[in-house]
């Protein structure tokens, strides 16, 4: 039986518990949202006492299955005031789920000044002080810890921006190669670990194994077909692995809906410049990596690895939405400086995306000019630094724009859009409108349908059909979400309905059960639900699900076409 | 007939036209609120071209009522996003009532950087441009003014907050002397008023006379009745002039309900030393003036003229709620440094209120210790000259929380809470959460029920009964905010029945209408509802009408009471 641990921070006590039986059939989102919902006040503030915070990897993590080591983290959101669950690749959740954990609640708030090392094995669970790792950066204090615990562990860590509570604050976990490159970016989960003065999490799983199916034969025969999908579909198996995420900065601008310079128009002049197909040749002839997997087990390799002219490791990818947030965004085109902008927010550990989008909203401001990396690098130096400007921009768009008085900020439940104008892509703008987690792609992916035809083309400059896509897309989301799998996967198994199957067919196996499709679907819509309950209770209600009012009235080049989804339609899309 | 003046910022283009037959029984409040609502996109941003700023006179204005002379400007508010009506004394209203001006709507924005002043007088209403004016502090703004259109004009200024966009910006206007003190505080009117690129509004009444009372016997005797009750009611008549507003600091401390240090507790140790009472000794011991009017034709005269060692004038006041919020709220006890705080703040153009409130949230977090008066000025200047500090602090309390990672934030709807603690006196808490204006102790003043038994007491500490009242409270205010009468005058009518009856035949004998005391609650009503209804499309919800969580889990000495009214209570108390 899997189990949780629930660490107590305010007596810095560590209590383990059977995972209840209302919790047995959920892991990731599902396990995160339905703890946070029932146990976090929704009313109460996000950096309190009350807020809880919540780690698990998905219902397939510790498996073979393929792409399925994501790690959710959940709590009550300093960025929205509402539920969220952020995810990441990594190594941490693979390692948690054959500790047979199913999830860590962070609860209470120590009144101390001391920095806590949460240390994770098959010995058990235990709070060791750590004020020496006080403030460092995610990559002098994973080196330390891997000095510490052992250079095979998992660090699943706070940044300095986190410690400092700022509403951007993403969480750190290690890659492969133990680097703090991969990120619970959205929705400020730093800030909550940092609240809890929380510095990090080790994971240390030497002395165990894979986790084991009730049903190996027909686990391993269904773990076959999904791979056999991924390796057949064309994008999972080509374009992704050769251009990464970043291929979509021609395909979007080529529909209109590349975001430039705080979504002032939908094609950047200089999008050649900072392109995935760029972006390969660069690392090429630099000799970084092209294709890297972010997680132990990924099937696409999306990721790769930047380096500088001298062939020196700077970061991680970087990904599409880091290019194009620090990039288009804000009119930028140098991909030095963008990935100079990444690994700083890796460092500090705050999400990439919504520093973007802020950042652009300062240069709409006047604070730097649009095109200027440089300023952009000294922006994001002042957020590592605390100072009151640094204080501003890592608390995201909205603070910086109402800080600044500036009156287009593009934010849903004052969370930063990524890297799709809602304008000329309408489905995605559904989502970013009527996700309980406030503007993200993930969160209902209508990019697949709008953009790359998969599961049903649904033209994205129209109104109709995109409110019903979104919810079919959310529903899929909150449940590959929950099962640890890379959201990727799904353009092979939109296309693949076999492939699909097979997903269901390996938790089945796994666990010994008999979900049918419709069981699926329902846990879908159930998590969507417990989400958008706890909202309202912590204050939002149907207006709340709006895109910002110029996005209905400023028309986006080149096709002229404003944000039309009605109300009506909004307001429909997550009662089920 | 009444006019409004159309000024529209895009096209610099004034439009005069008669008072709409649907607003022709409205004035203040009532009128600002029902242009706002009918005319602004509920969604839209409250610094975009969309937003309009409406500054009217109430229905009593430019008349010989007693106390009548309030300004009332609303708009879409920047702080909490919902509709605003702030008003202020002063010497404007009459004179634009005067005019025969119901009310002056700021509509559209400027594209180019020069500041405007708009001129307005018996020959009409002219836009000026005034590159000269730009950044200048409120006084130094009023005296250029006057030398430049006369001596004797009142002037409607944006200072340097409003011209910087922040949401605690207020709208200044002269006092009876000319200076600018008397201020639309709350809500971030001036924010709005700097967004139009529109610096001031100057207003020449000379060749016009007081407004005409249709029937003028039935109106002076109403005028009588009503001004004896002013003279005769103790509080109107012998507290407020005597020891001013802040009178309530030792009353409200009295009931346990002083806020101290950021809302930790309802008692301050050094009281005394900012007391109403030690305000008048000091006032007369260096030759100020103790009591003092704000607006002409004041029956009440509860303001004063603070000077310094020397003999020589810093500000008007401070009143009770400048001094409680920079004062005991802050931990600090030198009437000195809050004074010379409350001129910088009539300079700079920022609500007194939200300021006090940001600067204590701002010590929560370790900005400055509580208590220290020096350190206190230092951040009010950093607003003044807009640092990025200055532009966290003068956006207020909600982002200033946000900013520093407090969990602690005393506001609803993100606008900072005055000077009653709503554990102990929870009749002002039902008002703070449900009035559409956010927490504001004007919206319906229940220290009046809760302290001052007048008008029928409830015990301030239990929760029962305080729905009802402050209900009944709200649709007063709401009334008294569109006659442009002084809320201080509801002491006497609330006390006296035939006071209050003398106010409606005031407003019959002016214009020649018959308003029952039915009419005059349904307007009240209806006023509310409006306001309630723009809120809705804006955003808000049930949900929005709720203290912060502290305000319910954490008791607040000496009572250790904490704030429990149902939720289903506050959600009744403005559905008519």
């Amino acid at each position: 039986m899997k189990k949780i641990y629930r660490v107590n921070m305010t007596d810095l006590k560590v209590r383990e518990e059977p995972l209840a039986k209302e919790y047995e059939r959920l892991g990731g989102r599902g396990l995160t949202s339905s703890i946070v919902a029932k146990e976090v006040p929704a009313a109460s503030h996000p950096l309190g006492s009350e807020n809880k915070l919540v780690y698990a990897p998905g219902l397939l993590g510790g498996t073979s299955a393929a792409s399925s080591g994501r790690l959710s983290v959940g709590a009550k959101s300093p960025l929205t005031g509402g539920i969220k669950e952020s995810n990441a690749g990594g190594t941490a959740a693979h390692k948690l789920a054959r500790l047979g954990i199913a999830a860590i609640v962070v609860e209470g708030k120590s009144s101390g000044d001391t920095a806590y090392v949460l240390k994770v094995s098959s010995e058990g669970v235990e709070l060791v002080p750590a004020a020496d790792l006080k403030s460092l950066g995610n990559y002098e204090l994973v080196e330390r810890l891997r000095k510490r615990f052992g250079k095979d562990i998992s660090c699943i860590s706070c940044g300095p921006a986190g410690e400092m509570l700022m509403s951007a604050a993403s969480i750190a976990v290690t890659d492969r190669e133990g680097r703090p490159t991969r990120h619970a970016g959205r929705g400020g989960m730093g800030a909550v670990m940092g609240s809890k003065k929380l510095k990090a999490i080790v994971v240390d799983d030497s002395a165990t194994s894979a986790v084991k199916p009730k049903n190996r034969e027909a686990f391993t025969s269904a773990a076959r077909v999904f791979t056999k999908a991924l390796e057949e579909h064309e994008i999972t198996s080509v374009t992704l692995p050769k251009y990464g995420t970043n291929v979509c900065a021609n395909l979007i601008q080529e529909v209109g809906a590349y975001p430039t310079r705080n979504f002032s128009t939908g094609e950047y002049e200089d999008v050649d410049k900072i392109s995935g197909e760029t972006q390969r040749d660069v690392i090429l002839e630099r000799g970084g990596i092209a294709t890297h997997a972010c997680l132990p087990g990924c099937k696409i390799s999306c990721s790769r690895i930047w380096v500088d002219k001298n062939g020196n490791y700077v970061t991680k990818g970087p990904e599409y939405e880091t290019i194009w947030a620090n990039g288009a965004n804000c009119g930028i085109n140098d991909l030095d400086a963008i990935a100079t902008m990444d690994r700083l927010y890796d460092d500090y550990g705050i999400d990439t995306i919504e520093m973007g989008v802020t950042i652009a909203v300062a240069m709409e401001a006047g604070v730097k000019e649009f095109g200027d990396a440089q300023g952009a690098i000294e922006l994001v130096k002042e957020v590592g630094k605390g100072t009151p400007l640094g204080r501003i921009l890592g608390n995201g768009a909205a603070v910086t724009g109402q800080a600044f008085g500036v009156s287009r900020v593009p934010v849903v439940k004052r969370q930063g859009l990524p890297a799709y104008d809602p304008r000329s892509i309408k489905g995605q703008g559904v989502t970013y409108a009527t996700s309980p987690m406030g503007a993200d792609h993930t969160a209902g992916y209508m990019i697949s349908r709008n953009v790359f035809k998969i599961g049903g083309y649904i033209d994205p400059l129209k109104a109709d059909g995109q409110a019903k896509a979104s919810r079919e897309m959310q529903i899929s989301a909150a449940l590959v979400d929950s099962l640890g799998l890379c959201l990727f996967v799904t353009f092979a198994t939109d296309d693949k309905p076999e492939a699909w199957e097979a997903v269901r067919n390996m938790v089945n196996a796994l666990y010994g059960w008999d979900l049918t499709e419709e069981d699926f679907q329902k846990l879908g819509k159930s998590i969507l639900s417990t989400e958008v309950d706890f909202n309202r209770r912590a204050g939002f209600c149907d207006t709340d699900d709006r895109l910002p009012y110029f996005f209905k009235t400023e028309k986006l080049p080149p096709h002229n076409s404003v944000f039309d989804v009605s109300d009506k339609d909004l307001d429909g899309v997550l009662k089920f």
